[in-house]
């Protein structure tokens, strides 16, 4: 299929609405359309919300008549009957002429039947156009719906050396507002924030979104309505040393302590202040076993899961071979070679070492964003 | 004074001809010369070698008659006898009318008396156009000639995670061959090549410019004639460990070690190998002083000094307040928690970090260069 001009900005244009879900949509994926006549764009629509309605609909719902125009989508429309009924039978019922969709849905009960119903009932249906920034737009969806883990986000906050703490624990802060701002975007987006029982003992961090901290100018921001999602909040905690008095508690979202711990007395006065317990499997070391934390998180419908822990927690899911991109905030001071080390993973011979992807670097206030792709050597235990 | 569009062009191309004699012109200046007349450029000079001909007598050379016209140079032309005549004097007897100047030069032997000597002969002359340009293209230069030590650049290689080996040593190689080529042009533009025993012991470098690893289309490797000058490399050695036998003695340009060790039967086979041993003052705990190298090498008429050494000699230089720029070549590699520092420099609490101010973040090849400054909080010792 060869797109036009025209095509191309149009998909822009449906992604761009699309994204305005970034904070909002999961465990559905973030989805823009925008529907043309004549060359003109007569309706824009995109998916706020689970259960509100999907963005071919929301579009659809402002014409009056929907006869001879052309679909752009960046998803696939659903065939199954979910919280909303089938948009494929929707789009049919109004009686458009082509529909053109970024991506397919990997969701087992859509896989290539939306598109197939549209055909079936003579619509010209074109897929591809720009698929490559759809599925970008909804990492975590697309992993998890193809069988896979979520799609795993580390966050870590070191010096120019590699430092995150001095050898006494010492560390706030080593980054600047501008970039505790930007790790509350990547909270916001987030299905599920992890941590570990460290973090909570050592900062009492909340673990929570603060809308009030973003950029007012982000559309997909701006795009929100009340009330905020929390991310769900899991805690790595073996042995059940999370306080019930800690600010996890007060601070709004779902808590949940994934623990080896099954002495349901110890589990009360967790309960008690608020929190979900979940036992995990061991990992052969008597600790939570992190692949399987994940796989309690993909059963949950995470897509995006943002790792924020000490070097102890990262290293072991990135010796896991769980991490799948990383956000290092590098602020330009040294902190000396007694300080604590970024990534707990001794090596010994240069041969193991671990191959980062970096993407992009920017300047984020007076420090410095260093993304990154963790290739996969190897599959997840 | 307003400088016009065509003086700022002017002063522009005078400064990238001045860089062409990057790899050459030490311990002179590097500096360039446009001369015009009647808006039009008729000649252009640089300074490629001490000994040969200053920028503007090259540009000068190029023309029978030189009345009535422009000239844009770099640095203030000088005013003293040196290994060529005075160049003020040249411009006088040149009949030219106007004379524009980027910077003075703070030499003490000239210092103003170039610029006042043309301006009591008649010609005008406009001074500070460009600057800051030609102050940073001159940056060691200045600095030894307001009376300071050489300008040091620190280079270090380390991984994402700040680490510089195994903890057997094992290193080689972290970065790739852009990075190494573009060290190469650092080492190129240096006066001398500072490094300790150690990295002798470890790899046997041999410290020296290798002009066939250069970028090709580099304008000053292009304008380089043969032989290439090799930079003086120093050795910190303060028990005098350095083989006879290292490869520093095969490869050419002058190699010094700088020691504590005074008892001449053990220099004898060093300077029978091609050594300069030079006795350097105590820092107070039995080694050579670092301050004492420095002063040495700015008595050497060292302007920029290039320092590659370990964790170990790099935090001693950035301890005592020595370094001012630092170039991180990063691999985009996790070399694990075990493996040794970026800087051995031991910190106790958050108080005590070093800011390092972040200039430039590129990519080189593989790798990623970041250049720094280094905030003097105190004055070198």
């Amino acid at each position: 299929m060869n797109f036009s001009n025209f095509d191309r900005q149009m998909m822009a244009t449906a992604l761009q609405l699309a994204a305005r879900g970034r904070y909002s949509t999961s465990p559905n994926p973030r989805v823009g359309c925008v529907i043309c006549r004549d060359a003109k764009v007569i309706a824009q629509g995109w998916h706020q919300r689970a259960g509100d309605g999907h963005a071919e609909v929301n579009a659809l719902a402002q014409l009056s008549d929907t006869r001879a125009s052309t679909v752009y989508v960046t998803l696939e429309p659903c065939s199954h009957q979910g919280r909303t009924p089938p948009c494929a039978d929707t789009l049919i019922n109004a009686g458009v002429s082509r529909v053109v969709v970024a991506s397919e849905d990997p969701n087992p009960l859509v896989a290539g039947r939306g598109i197939a119903r549209l055909q079936q009932a003579g619509i010209q249906v074109d897929v591809g156009l720009m698929a490559v920034q759809a599925e970008a737009l909804n990492v975590g969806f697309m992993r998890r719906m193809r069988g896979g883990l979520p799609w795993l986000r580390l966050k870590s906050a070191s010096s120019i050396d590699g430092r995150t703490a001095m050898a006494s624990g010492e560390s706030q802060w080593i980054t600047g507002p501008e970039a505790r701002a930007d790790v509350q975007k990547l909270r916001a987006q987030s299905c599920a924030i992890l941590s570990g029982v460290e973090t909570i003992l050592h900062d009492d961090a909340a673990l929570t979104v603060r809308p009030q901290s973003f950029s007012a100018d982000d559309p997909a921001v701006l795009a929100l309505t009340e009330p905020w999602r929390q991310p769900l909040r899991v805690i790595v905690d073996s042995s059940l040393r999370t306080p019930s008095t800690a600010t996890l508690f007060a601070a709004g979202g779902e808590l949940v302590i994934a623990t080896r711990v099954t002495n349901i007395k110890r589990h009360k006065p967790l309960i008690a202040a608020g929190a979900t317990i979940v036992v995990i499997d061991d990992d052969g070391r008597g600790k939570v076993s992190l692949p399987a934390v994940m796989k309690y998180l993909a059963d949950r419908s995470c897509n995006e899961v943002l790792l924020e822990a000490g070097a102890v927690l990262a290293g072991a899911a990135l010796r896991a071979g769980l991490v799948d991109e990383w956000f290092l905030y590098m602020a330009p001071c040294l902190m000396g070679s007694s300080g604590r080390p970024l990534i707990d993973w001794p090596m010994t011979a240069m041969s193991e070492q671990q191959a980062i992807d970096i993407l992009d670097i920017r300047a984020v206030g007076k420090d410095w964003r260093i993304q990154c792709r963790v290739p996969k050597l190897a599959e997840p235990q």
